[in-house]
């Protein structure tokens, strides 16, 4: 009984980031339905699921600096392995290569997604937010994004358009590449790096928005660059952050887009990048 | 004889690139005094040379997408092994992982650089840039910058300065982080993505303008998002680029750089990112 009321209260973000130990940095983990996207896993869940394995690591040094994930290909519905391996660790940081497996057709294990993370133990220094957030109208007065793309994942954030949402039309008409978004974890869910991991992938292809035209596309490579301790994510709780998206150039079938987290506050928690395949 | 008029005729880069292959993705290279930084080589020649071992990879699928390299510790000089495996071939992408490794104190191998690669293969398509160079004046009528820092690499590129060089006087009165800088190889020597991977490292620490203080600092991660194929290159040949870099966030010991590398025709050759550990 006692079993299954937790069961029901775990936050679908914490269901997908279950890691089962099977040796130290292996894991053995399942797709989620609730962070389901078209042939795979919601990109940011996977990259979060990387992070959690991170962070389960009893050798760990400090907290996440930078992860890159670089996704080969579709996780399949079902069991994967996520591998984290601590390769150098140093006074103040330490060095993770990640990857994640899955069996293949054959049963042979294919490699679905390769990584690498830094963590870091943070010091008190002079700092200096160098980027401040734009002045946009706060979440509260501004309605959730229920209107949106087939996908399950979609409905585990609480998404408040600012600026440059999914065009209205597909007619070739866009002009900029910008969105500014308020977002949090839908339920609410007291922030942590595993969520702003996965909130630095929540914007839609630059290219539909840019071309106001829904060509087929999917993330190749994210990196994120973590500018916050535990306590201004403490601090953050369940609040939104502010997420802007642009992207750069677009050239021969990739994009990029730069993206930076802020919360409410004004504090930055996050800048990401990321390169992006698109079709046509 | 002919080996020794070729061997002086080899440009510094070439050098510093030259790879043995000991079996199919490993190497042995030699640290080049020509890119000497303060306590290692200088970051931009490790990161290419880890893309070189892609690049002379027999299996290599076209043409580099993205490089995410994070310096775990210093190069000492003399020999390294490079490791190069392509882990993952998709039709149109390939991804690797890669490390450097050299000999430690008790010569057991140590991890000094691990990294990531995706090559793709590009496609005509659809193509737009969406953040265009900035208008400044060329690189004809600006002075090669000789005043500079005690480091040897630094003689390797042709550098002229448009705007954010290094403060005249650190007297802790910077005002902002933006550098505007035309660059190339010194001697000339015609682009390619070896030589893209190495110029995305060349601005100094962005905490050092922003706050006119020379405080220790060093790369922890860089990634480079490459935008043009072959032919761009090769149009570009021994040109210069402008390259603008800025910072984000400086926090507890860490800022990030956002960078976008243009050649003089206002393509977008590259766009790069990094975090940057700093003291103090």
């Amino acid at each position: 009984m006692t079993a299954a009321v937790h069961a029901s209260a775990l936050h679908p973000l914490d269901d997908a980031l279950a890691l089962s130990v099977t040796a130290p940095g292996r894991y053995t983990a399942r797709t989620s339905p609730a962070y389901w996207n078209m042939v795979g896993p919601f990109g940011g869940v996977t990259a979060a699921v990387l992070l959690q394995a991170v962070m389960r690591h009893p050798d760990r040094l400090g907290d996440p600096l930078s992860l890159t994930v670089n996704y080969a290909g579709a996780i399949a519905e079902g069991e994967f392995t996520v591998q984290a391996d601590p390769v150098r660790t140093n006074r103040s940081t330490q060095h993770w290569t990640l990857s994640v497996l899955q069996a293949g057709p054959d049963g042979a294990p294919v490699v679905t997604t390769t990584a690498t993370a830094v963590t870091a133990a943070r010091r008190e220094t002079w700092s200096l937010p160098d980027t401040p957030m734009p002045e946009t109208p706060g979440p509260e007065g501004l309605e959730r994004i229920t209107r949106g793309l087939p996908v399950r994942w979609l409905d585990r954030y609480d998404l408040r358009l600012v600026k440059g949402g999914i065009p209205q039309r597909w007619d070739g008409g866009g002009d900029n590449s910008l969105s500014q978004v308020w977002m949090r974890d839908e339920p609410q869910r007291p922030l942590d790096f595993c969520a702003l991991a996965a909130l630095a992938d929540v914007f839609f292809p630059r290219v539909w928005l840019r071309r106001a035209r829904q060509v087929p596309a999917g993330t190749v490579s994210l990196t994120v660059y973590f500018h916050a301790g535990r306590d201004p994510l403490a601090e953050t709780g369940t609040g939104h952050l502010l997420g802007q998206a642009r992207a750069q150039e677009f050239r021969n079938g990739f994009f990029d887009q730069t993206v930076q987290l802020w919360n409410q506050g004004g504090t930055m928690l996050a800048s990401s990048h990321q390169i992006v395949y698109y079709k046509e």
